[in-house]
């Protein structure tokens, strides 16, 4: 079980939702974030260098099987590159254990995911 | 020293907190989080089925000692599950490193937490 | 690759930040998170003891070089905290893998980054 955490521009979530549904990643969770990077401070507006210290970003996380992590890099990858540097990261975790909460207080339900 | 990731209904937090801290775990932090899932797609209001898209989650981080990992789950098993399938998701992570930054600029107390 | 995330007062957060440029880093993201702790449950305002039972922290999140983590856990160090017990917190994860998505769909600039 490996954790995806991709950090995308807000333009491109639903191109990479997209290609994740059609790939058969139905499951993922998301957060806005404000990324403060290098390049984001020397944009330009109209011919206009500004200062645009920070932007938000959606953060994804994925909990994807072992077999799953490169098919699933690849679908972010295509979906979400925008071809400006810095736009978009992409990094993969080692989950030691995984588990969905499915049951209620008294039974079994506690289902280990590998 | 292990994070424990947890992703909860909004509704079941309540429970959650009062379960960790019942159990001795008195310090976590928390965020909102969007879950999309198979099966929030395909959810029922009164007999008709809509496409939910997403829903509010609660994401949990908890820094636990190994020694306290399985209990720190079976907390949050028996008070954040709703019997749903695909509800709820627990995931642990190891830290190769933790500190607790009490100190001030000319002290030396970076805690390490093992 | 590591990812190094840090729990910090908001008002902190530009202090950290500054260290962090002046350090050298100039890339990470950022979102707000709520914090319960032991500590927060027993803060006093004006003599009187009151139950905070969570209070808002900005969470850090930088994914730097192995041989940067060091000097960037003493950055946020001396930056970030204020001397009281349990105010921020620090942790190392390895990441598996880390991409910059540089390219677009036909191109080949998944950049790893190590």
């Amino acid at each position: 079980m490996k954790k995806i955490e991709a950090i995308i521009r807000k333009s491109k979530f639903k191109a990479v939702k997209g290609a994740l549904r059609e790939g058969g990643i139905n499951s993922f969770n998301y957060h806005l974030t404000r990324c403060i990077s290098e390049e984001s401070e020397k944009r330009f507006y109209r011919g206009v260098e500004f200062d645009a210290k920070s932007e938000d970003r959606i953060q994804l996380s994925l909990y994807v099987k072992d077999k799953d992590v490169e098919s699933t890099i690849q679908m972010i990858r295509t979906s979400g590159a925008t071809g400006d540097a810095a736009d978009s990261y992409l990094a993969v975790f080692a989950a030691k254990k995984a588990y969905k909460l499915e049951g209620g207080e008294n039974d079994d339900k506690l289902i280990e995911i590998i």
